[in-house]
C-alpha cells in the first residue's frame, strides 16, 4: 500500500460551508459565542460534510474491532487474554457497556473479529442484509480475522507489513459498509486485552515521548505491574528501533508494536474522511489509532472529533499530539469499546439541531445588541 | 415562610440504595471504576430516588422562569430590557436555543412569566391539561407575574419580603405541577436581561466573595461596562448591608439584590428535593439560585446535579461554594435558559441505562481479574 497515493484522496475541510454556518450562528437568537464549543461543533460539522445547511446526523454506526495481543503473555494486564473472546460474545449478546450506549443513542453496532485468539466465532446475521444503520438494534458480527492475535512485541514483531495492510483494509471495508448503510458519522471502538500496551508503545514511538509518560494503568494494574509494563514497552521499542524507523514510520510502528484492531481503527478513520464522514474518536486506544492515521495522512485531522479526555495516564499527552480542537468531555472514563465517543453523540446532534432549528433575531423580532 | 420548618421535609440521600447500585456496578462487565463519573452518576441517581433498581429517567421537564430586573436601567447589559419579553415569545414559539434542546432530549417545556415588564402575554394552552411531560412537545405558558420586573438594586430593594416568598412559591408550584405530570427530574431555566448582575450580587453576598471575582461579562459586555457592573454590584451590596444581614440571609439577599426568576428557581429545586426528584442545575444564574436553596436548606445539596461549568467569570468560584460533586461538563457555555442542563440529560440517562442493562461477569461468563 502506498500510503501517500492511497490517502491523497482525502478532501479539504470545506471552509465555505463552515463560513456559512458561522454566519448563521451570528444571526441566531443568542449572544454571539454564548454556546461556546457547541457552536464550534456545528460549524465544524458543516465544514466536514461540505454543505450548508446540513441535517442533524441521526444515522451513525459504531464498529468495534477486537483482537488479541501477544504482549499479554508478559503480564501487562490484570485480566486474562481469554477476556477478549468472552467480550466479543458479550458484544454480540448486547450486554457490554457500549452496546447499552449504542442503543440509547440509536446507533448501529458491528463487531469485527480482526484478530482474536482461539476458536473462530459462529457466524452472525448477514452484515450486508441486516438493514440500515440505526433502524436495526441487533449487533452485526463480521469474521475478518487476520491471525489469532498479534505477535508478542517483547520477543518479536507484532505483525508483518502485509498483515498491517490487511488490518487497515478491514477497517476501510467496514467504513465503506457503514457508509453504504447511510452513516453520517462513524465511531471506532476496540476490545483487546493488552491493547493499552500496544497503544502506549505506538504513541511513544510516533510522538517521541518516553514510555513512562504514556504507559498507563489500563484496566487498573498496580504500581509494580505498571513499572513492568513501562519496561516491556521500552525494551520492545529498543528491539524494534530499525523497524519503527527514524523518524518513526506509522506502518513500521504498527508492524513492530501495534495491534490488528488499532490498524483497523486507523483504516476506518481514513476511509471515512475520504467520503467527508467524520469519525468520533474514543479514548487512549482509539486516539493512538488516530495518531497513526494522522501520520499516514495529515489531511485526516479535520475529520476527527476527539470525544473525551481519558483517565489513562498518557491521554493528555496524546491529545496534544493530535492537536486542536481538544476533547469535548472529561468524565474520567478508561473503558474503551468506543464508550466515550458514543457519549459525545448527543452533543453533536444537539449542536447541529441548534444551528438548523433556532430562530434568528429577525424571524423572532428579538431586539439585537444596543 | 419559616424556611426551617418548610424545608425540614427534605429527605436524606438514600445511602442504602446507593450502596446497592455500587455493588451492582462492581458486578458489571467492565473494570471497576472504568466509567468514572458516569458510574458515580448512576449510583447518585439511585440514592436520590431512594430505590434500586431504578428506571432510566425518560420523563423530565424544563421550566424556564422569566423576569425583568430594575438594575438593567444602570446599563449593565449590552441588550435592551425589551429582549426579556421578546424572548418569552420566542420560547413560546419554540425558536429559542433551549426549545431546540428540549425537543432533542424529549423534555416537556414550560415557560413562566414570574416578573416580566410590559404588557401581559396572551394565555397559552392550559398547563394542567397539556398532557404528560415528554409526550407533548408544545411549550406550556404560565402567567404567574408577581410584578413587572424587580426593583433596581442600585437605588432600592429588588423585592419585598412578601414578593420573595411569592416567587419561591411560584417555583414550588411549578415543581409540583411537573411532578404531577410524571417528571423524574427537573431542570430550571431562566431568562431576564440583567440577571447575571443579580446572580453575581447574590453569590458575592452569600459566598462572602468580592464582587470583582464573581461579576462576569454576561451576554458579552466590554471591559468598561464590566467595571461599571462591578461598581453597581459593590454599591448595591453596601446600600443593602443590613437587609442582607451578617451572616448573609438567603431571603434577605434575595430581597435586596435578587431576582424573581432566581427565587422561583430556588423554590423549584427545594420542592423537587422534597419529593426525591433531582434538579439538573444549569450555569451561573441557576447556580446562584442553587446557592440560595442550599443556604435555605442544606439538605437540598444531594438533590442537585451541577451540569456544566459556565464560561461566566464567577462560575468556578460558585461551583466551589456549591461543593462536590463538580459540574459534569465544561463547554464554554454562557447562554443560560437551562441549555447546559439539558445537554447533560443524555449523560444521566446513559449512566442509569448502563447500570440497569449491562451484563454482569457471571451472566456473560466473562473471566474476572486474575
Amino acid at each position: 500500500m502506498d500510503s501517500v497515493d492511497e490517502f491523497a484522496a482525502i478532501p479539504d475541510f470545506h471552509q465555505a460551508s463552515a463560513e456559512q454556518a458561522r454566519a448563521r450562528q451570528r444571526s441566531l437568537t443568542k449572544p454571539p459565542g454564548s454556546l461556546g464549543r457547541i457552536e464550534e461543533l456545528a460549524v465544524w460539522y458543516a465544514g466536514v460534510r461540505g454543505r450548508f445547511p446540513v441535517a442533524v446526523p441521526e444515522r451513525g454506526e459504531l464498529v468495534v474491532f477486537a483482537a488479541d495481543h501477544g504482549v499479554a503473555a508478559e503480564g501487562v494486564s490484570q485480566y486474562p487474554a481469554a477476556v477478549t473472546a468472552a467480550m466479543v460474545e458479550n458484544f454480540r449478546a448486547g450486554g457490554a457497556a457500549v452496546c447499552v450506549l449504542a442503543r440509547q443513542a440509536g446507533l448501529g453496532l458491528t463487531v469485527v473479529d480482526v484478530g482474536v485468539a482461539g476458536e473462530r466465532f459462529p457466524p452472525g446475521p448477514d452484515p450486508v442484509d441486516a438493514g440500515p444503520a440505526s433502524s436495526n438494534p441487533a449487533t452485526r458480527f463480521v469474521d475478518a480475522r487476520i491471525r489469532p492475535g498479534s505477535g508478542n512485541m517483547y520477543t518479536g514483531a507484532a505483525m508483518s507489513a502485509a498483515e498491517v495492510e490487511q488490518a487497515i483494509e478491514v477497517g476501510r471495508l467496514q467504513a465503506r459498509s457503514a457508509l453504504a448503510r447511510g452513516s453520517e458519522f462513524l465511531i471506532g471502538g476496540e476490545m483487546g486485552i493488552g491493547n493499552s500496551t500496544a497503544a502506549a508503545a505506538l504513541v511513544s514511538a510516533l510522538g517521541g515521548v518516553p514510555p513512562e509518560e504514556v504507559v498507563g494503568h489500563g484496566t487498573g494494574i498496580d504500581a509494580p505491574t505498571w513499572r513492568h509494563k513501562v519496561a516491556v514497552v521500552a525494551s520492545s521499542l529498543e528491539r524494534h528501533r530499525s523497524l519503527v524507523g527514524t523518524p518513526a514510520s506509522p506502518l513500521g510502528a504498527l508492524a513492530a508494536v501495534g495491534g490488528l484492531e488499532i490498524a483497523a481503527l486507523a483504516g476506518l478513520m481514513l476511509e471515512g474522511a475520504k467520503a467527508r464522514v467524520p469519525t468520533i474518536v474514543d479514548g487512549f486506544i482509539a486516539g493512538a489509532a488516530a495518531l497513526v492515521a494522522l501520520r499516514l495522512a495529515p489531511a485526516v485531522r479535520p475529520f476527527l472529533l476527539l470525544s473525551h479526555l481519558s483517565a489513562e495516564r498518557g491521554a493528555r499527552r496524546l491529545a496534544a499530539l493530535l492537536g486542536a480542537p481538544a476533547p469535548l468531555l472529561e468524565l474520567e472514563l478508561r473503558l474503551g469499546e468506543g464508550t466515550g465517543a458514543v457519549l459525545a453523540v448527543p452533543l453533536l446532534r444537539a449542536a447541529v439541531a441548534l444551528q438548523a432549528q433556532m430562530a434568528t433575531f429577525a424571524e423572532a423580532a428579538v431586539p439585537d445588541r444596543t
